[in-house]
């Protein structure tokens, strides 16, 4: 059988995991709370499961998780959205992120795509027929060279997507960066998926800029969340995608038959926690702010060069001080040989640059970040 | 913007869900239950994730899970299938469908599909930028004509999609159809997807006729299954697939990136009730044929006339001696003015028959069906 996708293997996530798992190792690769998600949202998963609520939701989701949604993006970002009919909830945002893709590409279709870019923008768009355009960010700031995004677009150019905050880069789009964007949309009639997996999680006080905050930019818009990230329940593969209602109707065209619907207790169990502990996701970036300043004390002694960490659960490492591999084979190394699993930076290139980069997850308990700390300053 | 699938609108299971919540109907038309999970899959579920399993499962699911489909494989059909090599857990039987149409079909491809077909294969296909080629099936027998089928297969044929016990129609393949059709698949070196979510519900004594039964055509074939059906929870979506090594390996590079896993604790909960409780998937023929002669028999008064069902939990009536209208319009006047929802066979056709035609959904309770029935009495 001819492969769709004869360039690809298994994921990073999953290989990295599984070397971990392997040699027993400190898992700070693949991105997962390493504790567990809010008492009520478990409680509330046993109660409607206990309670009959086994059956299909609707394929958009349940209406009271739509109308959470719709309120948080409101009281959030100070947007009005339809929760009936530019709300869809989704088997996890990488789902949402592969029917957006799939509801606007079509072959010979671009997309503009910033490197180091999550694995699966690509796969999904050449599902798609279409071709991934790369434009590389690179150590240690990963800045966006608007006048290059405008070079790089053709008539074939169909959409960009963005990720703010930025895994793995960990970095933030600016009000800077977005006035450039919708520029760009906006002179050439594309349209934007926004992959806001992070929302929740930005450090230094700074202000999320979804694009949810823009009428005009959200009007060309597919805005794409997760609650496994906010609500440290990945293994429930839910989140969710906020569109205007024509676009969310080809999203929803797709969504039907590519998995129809979501986890129904899971969907009802998260409208209670987002209504009723709403200081939940206030208090993320803050909970995660404290992780990533105990990791970067932790790891101050090494020979590690940190670098800034902006959002995400994520930190890069620059290990140009301590050794000549590359970092897949750093990688490696790390995994088998000191115990700690970290994600070389080189495969969420199309064509890697010369840094030499790892990223870690700090979504741990503090002892893990400490026994991890301590292994990395021996090197 | 441009749509993917134009001549899409939202599917005929949610338009007449819809309609009988709006009507406040009896809804025979979705086909989900009406009773519950099974008391140990709902504690387990809770058990699970009240103990923490709450993060991302490996992509191709929890080993335990793989494991019993793999031991359910081998006691229901004889063949042995290697469980981390040829299983995949997906987020519903939907979700495995689309994966397997996405990793055999190419652009120019063509793929075999008997109407009545369940409404998600043809855009899947389109999806992939295939061609859906219709082979119509009609009312009261539904019966493959293989030299029919061997008329449409040409050059750019890729494979055949069958579905035993086959939804709408609730026929069931023989043995002499699975004869047929290796043939052609091995004359041609065409690919199976075999569509077999009612694999557990075959009426009358007999034995279902799996693809997993012969090595030989299982080695050109995707088999997908579902537990929503076998465990009454379709809002779990929770499926899988089976398939050679090879092929499985295409499968899960386009599954890693659709959803890349599902629900974990509902895996661990099924694997526990597959292991605990076989009774419960050897006993569902039973407990469905008792449910289909009761629905026969309170209609038996009725001017429907009732096709024989063989499998699945429908029942398709012929209203050709009650209406002149079409069976789109008897859907709409049945639950508006009857208060009974079904689903019309029209839909599931690319060229629709003449067939005046409705199907009824009876995994319901007895109640349920007995006041329904009594409704269609009075027509
Ligand atoms: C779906 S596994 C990937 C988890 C993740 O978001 C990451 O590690 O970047
Ligand atoms: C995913 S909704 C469709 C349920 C079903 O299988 C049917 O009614 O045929």
């Amino acid at each position: 059988m001819q492969s769709k996708l004869p360039n690809l293997g298994v994921s990073i996530f999953s290989q990295m995991t599984g070397l971990a798992n392997q040699y027993q190792a400190l898992n700070l690769s693949q991105g997962f709370p390493e504790f567990d998600a809010p008492t009520l949202l478990k409680e509330r998963l046993a109660h409607y499961s206990q309670s009959g609520f086994n059956q299909y939701a609707p394929s958009s989701g349940v209406p009271a998780l739509q109308q959470q949604i719709a309120e948080l993006v409101e009281r959030k970002y100070g947007l009005a959205v339809n929760a009936e009919h530019s709300v869809t909830v989704t088997s996890g945002a990488t789902e949402a992120l592969y029917v957006a893709i799939q509801a606007l590409v079509s072959p010979e279709d671009e997309v503009i795509v910033f490197d180091p870019a999550y694995d699966s923008y690509k796969p999904a768009i050449e599902l798609a027929g279409g071709k991934t355009v790369h434009i590389a960010l690179t150590a240690p700031d990963y800045k966006v060279d608007w006048q290059q995004v405008a070079e790089a677009i053709t008539d074939k150019t169909k959409a960009i997507i963005i990720n703010t905050p930025h895994n793995p880069s960990t970095k933030t789009l600016k009000q800077a960066d977005i006035e450039s964007l919708k520029v760009l949309l906006e002179q050439h009639d594309l349209y934007l998926i926004s992959d806001e997996v992070y929302e929740h999680i930005c450090f230094d006080g700074q202000a999320h800029l979804s694009a949810l905050r823009d009428e005009s930019l959200f009007a060309r818009s597919f805005v794409v969340s997760s609650f496994g990230k906010t609500f440290h329940c990945t293994g429930w593969k839910m989140g969710y995608c906020v569109a205007p209602a024509a676009l969310m109707t080809e999203f929803r065209k797709i969504h039907q038959y590519v998995n129809f619907s979501s986890f129904t207790p899971a969907q009802l169990a998260i409208a209670d926690a987002m209504a009723e502990q709403p200081e939940h996701i206030d208090e993320l970036s803050a909970f995660y702010q404290q992780k990533r300043d105990l990791l970067i004390e932790a790891l101050a002694p090494s020979r590690f060069k940190i670098l800034p960490s902006e959002g995400t659960y994520f930190l890069l490492l620059d290990y140009s001080d301590i050794s000549e591999l590359d970092d897949m084979a750093f990688c490696e190394y790390l995994v088998k040989d000191e115990g700690v699993a970290a994600i070389p930076l080189s495969v969420f290139y199309n064509q890697a640059p010369n840094d030499k980069v790892i990223r870690l997850c700090f979504a741990k308990e503090d002892s893990t970040l400490i026994a991890a700390a301590e292994k990395l300053c021996q090197l």
